[in-house]
C-alpha cells in the first residue's frame, strides 16, 4: 500500500476491501450557498457554478465536458479533481455511475436520476424542506442499496460547490467542533463562518431533520441515505473530505452503527491546519499522497500547495484502483494525471 | 441445468456466464402504437398503459408499485410477468437497475436517466427522427458500456407496452420474415399486420436508420446501442422473446458482429406457434421452463396457456437466477413466485 496513510482502523478498512470489486459512483447536486461571493473556487465564475458537477461527471466518463466546452478550471488553468478521478478510474477498470442528486444542470450522459431539487442558500433560508430531506434520506437508502449490490465496495463521491460550508453548518449544527476544509489554499474561514452563523441562528433543535433542512444540502442527507441503504457488509468507501464527515455524523443522528464506512482522501486535506477531519471523522481514515508535488505542470503542483485538495471523490477513487489491484504504481499514476491534464488544458484552448 | 433448454449454442453460452455476477437491468419506454384497440393486453385498461413500465420497476424494487395503487394485472387477475423478475432476483441476491428510454411516466425510485422521448404510433407517424434515433443508439452505448462493467454478464430486459409490434415492423422493414409473440394467447395477428402494413407503405428503404425512425419504438435502438457499447468480452443476455430478435437485428445491421449476446426467454414464447424466435434470433437462445402450469393459482397457469408468456425480463432473471448460482429448484421458485403473485392480489385488493 505504497503512497496511502491510514488513521483509526484504516488499515484494517483498506485490507478488507484489497482486491475486490469496486464501483464508484458520483453525487452530483447544488446548493445556492455556492452563490455567496468569495466562499468556493470550483467554477471559473459565479454562472459557471452549476455546470461544475454535471462537466466533472462528463469529463470522468467522455474525457471532455459536453455542458461546457472546456473542462472546470480556474483562469489561471488550475484544473477540477475530476482528472484524477479519471485516471484512477481508467487506470483499474473500475466502473463509473453519475447519480443527480439536486443538480440545477443535467449531465448529458446516462444518470442516475432521483427527482431532488437544488438546496438552498443557508445564509438565507432553509436548505430545503423538511419532507424534502425525508424524500432525499429515502431516495438515498434506496440508491445506496442498488449499487453496494453491485460490488464489493462501493465508493462514492460528491461533487457539489460550496459543500464544505454546508458540512461545517450540519456538523455544527450537531454540536461539533467541526472546521472544515476548502477548495482554496487560503480557506475563507470568515465568509463560511458567517454564513454558517446565520444559518445556525435559526436553528432551535439538535435533531437530525430540522439540523438537515436549515442547514445542510441536498448531498448530506442523500448520501447519508446511502449508507443506511448499503448492506451492513458491504464496505462503503466514503470518497471526501470534511464533507463525508458531515455524511457520517447526519447518518449516525439517523441510525447509523455500522462499522462498514471510512473516508477515502487525499494527503492535501490532512495537510490542511484549517481543518480538522482526523478529529472529526468517527470512522477510519485512509489518505493517499497523489505526488502532485513532483508533477511538471504547475497546475497540478498547486494542489500540494492546498489548491482543491479534493472533491469528484479524486483520493478516494486513487485509493480504490490502488486497493482494487491493477492499477499503477504511484510515479504511474502521475503520468497518467499528467496526461489527463494536458488532455484537458488543450481541450481548454482548442475551444 | 434442469429446467433450461438451449438452442443454437445456447449451451456453450449458459456455460460461459455460470456462476458469474449478473447485473440485471430493465429498459423502460412508451409506444403511442400501444393506443391502437386491441394491440396488447399490458396495463388493463388503456389510460393505464403508460403506468406498466415504471409499475413494473416499482414492483420489482420495492415489492409495490407506487404510481399505480396496485400491480399492472387484467381485471381477472392475471399479473404482469414482473412477478417472475421479482422472484427471480430475490431468490439470487442479483443487482437490479431501472432505466428510463422515453417513458411516460417515470418510476418514483432512482433510476437511469437519458432524456429520450415516447415514441410516435407507427400506423400514422414515425416512431421517431432520425435524430432521436441517433441519440438513443449514442445513449444506449453509454449505459452498455457503463452497465457491462458492473458484472461479468449483463441482463438486459424490456418493459414497453406495444414492443411486440414495433419489433415486428423493424424486421420486416429489414427484410426478415419474422412473426412476433404477443402478450396475448389469442395474438391478434390481423391488428398488428395492419399496424406493421401502414408503417411500411412510408418507409421506402431498407436503411437501418430510416428503417428505425420509421417503424421502431426507443427500446430497439437503445438496447441495440447497450449492445453496441459492451465490451465485446462480457456476455449479454436480452432476456425477452421476438423483442429481442428485432434488437439483434438492428444491431447487426448497425455494425454489431460479437458473439456475446444471446437471448434468454421463457418456454411459453417457443410454444407460440404464431411466432417463430428461433428462426429470426440470429443468436443463441436459452429457455426456461417457470413451470406455471402446475401451480395452484389460476392467474399464473394462465401463463402456460399463452398469456403474457414473457416481459420485464422475466425468461432471462430466471435463467440468471438459476445459472448464478445460489438461485433454489424449479420448485421452490415456483412456490417463491406463488407468493409474490398472492401477495401481490392482497395489495391490490386493499387498494
Amino acid at each position: 500500500m505504497d503512497g496511502i496513510r491510514t488513521y483509526g482502523g484504516g488499515e484494517d478498512f483498506a485490507r478488507r476491501i484489497e482486491g475486490g470489486r469496486f464501483l464508484f459512483s458520483l453525487v452530483m447536486s447544488y446548493t445556492r450557498t455556492a452563490q455567496i461571493p468569495g466562499i468556493t473556487v470550483a467554477g471559473s465564475n459565479p454562472e459557471l457554478l452549476k455546470f461544475t458537477p454535471p462537466a466533472d461527471a462528463e469529463f470522468i466518463w467522455y474525457g471532455r465536458c459536453r455542458c461546457i466546452d472546456s473542462i472546470p478550471m480556474t483562469p489561471d488553468g488550475k484544473p477540477t479533481p475530476a482528472l484524477l478521478t479519471r485516471a484512477a478510474l481508467r487506470s483499474s477498470g473500475i466502473p463509473f455511475v453519475a447519480v443527480d442528486a439536486g443538480g440545477m444542470v443535467k449531465p448529458r450522459m446516462p444518470h442516475i436520476h432521483t427527482g431532488l431539487e437544488p438546496g438552498g442558500d443557508i445564509s438565507r433560508e432553509a436548505a430545503m424542506s423538511e419532507g424534502m430531506v425525508g424524500r432525499a434520506i429515502e431516495y438515498g437508502r434506496a440508491a445506496g442499496m442498488m449499487l453496494a449490490r453491485m460490488a464489493d465496495c462501493l465508493v462514492i463521491g460528491e461533487s457539489i460547490p460550496g459543500g464544505t460550508t454546508t458540512a461545517q453548518a450540519v456538523m455544527r449544527g450537531l454540536g461539533m467542533d467541526a472546521r472544515s476544509s476548502s477548495s482554496m489554499p487560503d480557506n475563507p474561514v470568515s465568509v463560511k463562518e458567517r454564513a454558517v452563523g446565520l444559518a445556525l441562528s435559526r436553528l432551535h433543535t439538535g435533531e437530525i431533520i430540522p439540523v438537515l433542512s436549515q442547514l445542510a444540502d441536498p448531498v448530506i442527507p442523500f448520501i447519508s441515505g446511502m449508507l443506511l441503504g448499503a448492506p451492513g457488509d458491504t464496505p462503503v468507501l466514503l470518497a471526501g473530505g470534511t464533507q463525508m464527515a458531515a455524511v457520517l455524523a447526519a447518518a449516525r443522528a439517523l441510525g447509523y452503527g455500522g462499522k462498514n464506512a471510512a473516508i477515502g482522501t487525499t494527503r492535501y486535506i490532512l495537510d490542511d491546519s484549517t481543518a480538522n477531519l482526523l478529529d472529526i471523522a468517527g470512522a477510519p481514515v485512509i489518505a493517499v499522497d497523489p505526488g502532485l508535488g513532483g508533477s511538471r505542470y504547475d497546475g497540478l503542483r498547486a494542489y500540494a500547495r492546498g489548491f482543491a485538495k479534493e472533491g469528484a471523490g479524486g483520493g478516494g477513487s486513487m485509493i480504490a484502483a490502488m486497493l482494487g489491484g491493477g492499477a499503477p504504481d504511484a510515479a504511474r499514476m502521475l503520468r497518467l494525471v499528467e496526461e489527463e491534464y494536458s488532455r484537458a488544458v488543450a481541450l481548454g484552448s482548442a475551444a
